[in-house]
């Protein structure tokens, strides 16, 4: 019999995450433009982008730091709808030929495979457009000052010192030998800080005192750190038919990760000290904030 | 003797806009980061995009219109900065070997040449980011409500409904027959939302009366309508030379274009009509508008 909620184990957090995934799914529908006109077809590759599935991990950090100040669930799953966007975004450049060349993503070909290179690029840019759009529009709170601070988080994890410096640093280190910390603000940077805002959003959009915005900052690096070493075992260990995507990459590429440095075991054994440390900063929400440490345990434990 | 004011003639509105040239290039300047760290790549390609000169027309527009409610010109420079950027990352997209594959920009080497394919791609990722962050940011006005409001307009107008639609469009349409009108929807999304928000951006900032705004919107679209003519103009008549960018391109591309469609004397007559249009909203601001009435007519004398 399947456990009836996240903190009751894998299970609990698979069935919460879909339950927050359908969530996100229909804000997205609703908020992407439908396909017409003339540019129909950079709308559908906007769509088949960000609606192919996924855990929609980011979108279940927003709506599960929200619940904890008691956010509107409508206005949470607009601002997890934009990151959602911001991230596919991110993996379709990603995946383009001048990047990471990959054919494959969620089990079906890349945008750009899907498409083509112009028409993925594009999709890409209008993404994070939206995404910001989302973020600055009266319906995802009354207060613009938080809509505001929303999009200035978004916007300084998404950047040139977040997200897009760490792929710049992931791709210039192709073949080098970084050490431990490089390659972990590399990682930071690359995932940690959109997982980061993913955790804090929720604090944003229930003013919640410094302090707490603080502790859940704190749990969401605490999550992308282990959670991308957690990608990088799956990558090193994992089959294509688990992951959904090209497996052994990161080793042919000479890409710079932890498992690279660390080897297996140890790699494994940070990632959960990481996933405890995670859970213990959420001390003070007492039960409320059990679907965040499921979460923080099935990052660890997830096999794709 | 050159006239010392931008409503005096051409010479006027090329001193003006150098000089609101230089001060918009400061503050990009100042508001982009400094190239260090691993990631310096990036920043310098941001820079590289972003501080290679250009007429500055889009923060021109902003810092003229900002002038006439007396908003604090650091706060008007800053959106000028971030219109700007927004637009240098779309020219260095646009320029990508999988969109318009341009070798030159501004007389340069485009940025992709200049260093490779996937730093332009996320250099322009992050000009995106960093434009709204700089929107934002509490230093652009002190009321939430109108930095919302900016960031609000300028994602709509940048986004799939906006710039990166028509792009979209304008790629689709190479080597088919467009008809008027959706040559007229292609450019007023492709170029004209950008120009019209940059218009309407000193009335956001100013909370100017919405039927002002208005006006001023309206004089964005036909400025930005008679632009991209004349643009267009100037790649049929002009030599690399005079506009340092490759020129005869549309025709080789089969563009869809006013001039192909119209002939040099019907498109040129139109883009004069606009600008007198354009004018014509002016008319309540009186002499404080001189420096837009200028620019108006400069778009369609200007030779590169």
């Amino acid at each position: 019999m399947p456990p009836s909620t996240a903190s009751a184990g894998p299970l609990g957090v698979l069935a919460a995450l879909a339950a927050r995934a359908e969530e996100v799914e229909r804000a997205i529908d609703t908020l992407l433009p439908l396909p017409e006109g003339p540019e129909a077809r950079l709308l559908e590759a906007m769509r088949y982008a960000t609606l192919g599935g996924g855990k929609r991990m980011r979108a279940f950090l927003v709506m599960e730091g929200a619940a904890l100040f008691a956010v509107n669930p409508t206005c949470a799953a607009r601002v997890g709808a934009a990151v959602e966007m911001l991230h596919a975004y991110s993996l379709v450049h990603d995946d383009l030929p001048a990047m990471d060349d990959d054919d494959l993503r969620r089990g079906r070909p890349s945008a750009h495979r899907a498409f083509d290179e112009a028409t993925a690029i594009l999709a890409g840019d209008a993404l994070q457009a939206q995404a910001f759009e989302i973020l600055a529009e009266p319906d995802t709170h009354s207060d613009p000052e938080v809509r505001c601070e929303l999009a200035l988080a978004l916007a300084a994890a998404a950047g040139a010192r977040g997200m897009v410096g760490g792929q710049m640093i992931d791709i210039a280190a192709e073949g080098q030998t970084l050490a431990g910390p490089e390659i972990a603000r590399l990682q930071a940077l690359k995932t940690g800080r959109l997982i980061q805002f993913s955790a804090e959003a929720g604090a944003i959009l229930g003013r919640a005192p410094h302090h707490q915005r603080q502790l859940l900052a704190a749990y969401g690096r605490d999550v992308g750190a282990a959670f991308q070493i957690a990608d990088d075992l799956l990558d090193a260990e994992g089959s294509a038919a688990e992951t959904g995507k090209a497996t052994g990459k990161d080793a042919a590429a000479g890409k710079a990760t932890l498992v690279a440095l660390l080897g297996l075991a140890a790699a494994r054994a940070r990632a959960e000290i990481l996933a405890d440390q995670a859970q213990a900063h959420l001390d003070m929400f007492g039960a409320r904030a059990d679907g965040l440490r499921a979460l923080a345990r099935f990052v660890v434990s997830r096999r794709s």
